[in-house]
C-alpha cells in the first residue's frame, strides 16, 4: 500500500473493507491525516473546549454532528464508523479492544473529532529534501508523555504528548521554517535540546511508537502530538470513548498543500 | 545617546561632529544599521561577488557609485566618509587606525558596500518579547570566527563569522521563526546547540564583542555576521581598506519593517 501511485478511493476501499490495517504513514501521502476521537455527546462539550485551550497538540480539523458517521468537512464520502484502519475502544480510561471497524459499537449520541497529524509536515519536510530517521527505518514515530500540562477542561487534562525527530541543527532550523507554515498540524517544535527540560529521562524508550538513535551532531526535536488526547483519555476516565490507534490515520480528501498558511 | 526618543537626524548629526563615538546597539532603534567595507574600485568586482555567493554573512543593502561618498539608496543625507560612529583603516590586512572621521582619506576610487547587520532583527526579537542578554548586560554581542568556509570569490576568501545569542529552546524556535522574515540582516540562525560542530573551541573566548554566560537550560544560537567580511580582509590583505569599528554602524534612513518579507 506505501505507493503514491494508490489513488485515494482504492486505499479507502481497502480500509473500509478491513484489508488494510495498518499503518498509514506514507500511504495517500498527499492526503491530510487525522487523529480521531469519538465521544458521548454530553464530553463532546468539555473536548471542544480542551482543543481550543491547547491548539499545538489538538489542532481541530472538524467536528461531527452528534450521531452522525459522516464527515462531509474531510470529505465527500467519509463514515467513520469503517475508514480508519483500526481503533481503540476504550471503558472508564481502559482500552479494551482494537477492531477495525466500530459499526456494531455506533450510537446516536457520538460525536467524532478529527485533529491534525504530523504526517502532513512530515511530508512537506521529505519534500524540501530532508530525511526523517524513523521513515528511513520503517518505524513509527517515537512519541512521549513530557512534563509540560495541558490547560485543563472539564475532566481533560494531562501531559503533552510529544513527537520526536533527530536532527543536525540546520536541518532543525529548516524544519522550524517549514512546520510554522503549518499550524493546524501542529506547527513550529515545542522544544529541543535536552530531553530532561521537558521531562524525558530516556529517549530510547518512547511510550508510543518506536525509538530512533540520536546522533552525537543532532539535535531531538519535539513536536506536539496528536495522541495527547489519550493521555487525557486515560485520566479523564471516560464510560466510553473511541480513537484511532496510533500510526492508523483516517485519510481526509483534503490535499496538504490546503494547510500551508503562506 | 540610548533614547527611543533621540530623532535620526541628531543621532545623525551627533556621529557626524564627532560627539558620538560609541556602539550604535539601541540606538534610533527603529532604523536598519549597516556593516561598512570601503575598498579600492580594483577590488570591487571580486568583493561584490564575494557578497553574492555568501548572502547569509554579507547581504548587501547598497553599493556606491566609485568615488560618490553620498548613499542615495540608504537615506537623503548620508556622507559615508563622516557618519559612521567609528572606522577601522586597513594596509596589508591590518588594522592602522580607528578614527572617527575619514575625510582625509577619501580617494576617487573608493566604492562603499553596507550590509545588513542582526541589529534590525534584535530589535524585532525585543518587539515580540525576547530578552537577549547582551543588551540586558549592556555587552557587545559574542562572536566568533567559525570553520564554516565562505565561498571564495577572487582575493576574498575565509572563515564566516558568526554572532551567538544564548536561548531556551522555546525562544529559539520563535526566534528562528522571527529572523527567518529578515533575509537581507542575516536570516534565519545557521547553527545551534554544540559549538564544537562549527569549530568553536570555548564561547568564553570570542573572537569579536563580549563573551555571555549560556544557562544549563538554554541553547548557544549561531547567526551570520557582518563581520565575515573583516575576516576576509585579514586574508586577503588589499593595499588599502576601510571598515566600520564592530558594533559602531552605519545608521540609515530605512525603517526595520520595511525589511521584512512577510
Amino acid at each position: 500500500m506505501k505507493s503514491t501511485a494508490t489513488p485515494l478511493t482504492d486505499v479507502r476501499a481497502a480500509i473500509r473493507s478491513g484489508r488494510f490495517t495498518g499503518h498509514t504513514s506514507g500511504v495517500a501521502q498527499d492526503h491530510v491525516q487525522g487523529n480521531v476521537v469519538i465521544l458521548p455527546e454530553t464530553l463532546a462539550a468539555d473536548f471542544l473546549r480542551f482543543c481550543q485551550r491547547n491548539p499545538k497538540p489538538c489542532p481541530l480539523l472538524a467536528v461531527s454532528e452528534p450521531g452522525d458517521p459522516m464527515l462531509a468537512a474531510l470529505g465527500s464520502d467519509i463514515d467513520i464508523r469503517t475508514d480508519v484502519p483500526r481503533y481503540r475502544v476504550w471503558k472508564q480510561g481502559e482500552i479494551v479492544d482494537e477492531p477495525t471497524d466500530i459499526s456494531a459499537l455506533w450510537r446516536p449520541d457520538l460525536v467524532t473529532f478529527v485533529l491534525g497529524c504530523s504526517f502532513s509536515f512530515e511530508q512537506a519536510l521529505l519534500d524540501d529534501g530532508l530525511r526523517l530517521r524513523h521513515i528511513t527505518e520503517g518505524k513509527n514515530v517515537a512519541m512521549y508523555r513530557s512534563n509540560i500540562a495541558t490547560a485543563a477542561a472539564g475532566v481533560f487534562h494531562g501531559p503533552m504528548v510529544v513527537s520526536m525527530r533527530p536532527m543536525s541543527a540546520a536541518a532543525a532550523i529548516r524544519a522550524i521554517q517549514i512546520t510554522s507554515r503549518f499550524p493546524t498540524v501542529h506547527g513550529a517544535p515545542i522544544h529541543m535540546g535536552d530531553p530532561a527540560l521537558i521531562g524525558i529521562a530516556d529517549l530510547a524508550k518512547p511510550d508510543y511508537g518506536d525509538a530512533v538513535a540520536v546522533m552525537p551532531d543532532e539535535l531531538p526535536v519535539f513536536w506536539a502530538c496528536g495522541v495527547t488526547p489519550q493521555a487525557a483519555l486515560l485520566q479523564a476516565r471516560p464510560d466510553f470513548a473511541i480513537t484511532h490507534a496510533p500510526g492508523a490515520m483516517l485519510i481526509t480528501d483534503w490535499l496538504n498543500h490546503r494547510l500551508a498558511i503562506f
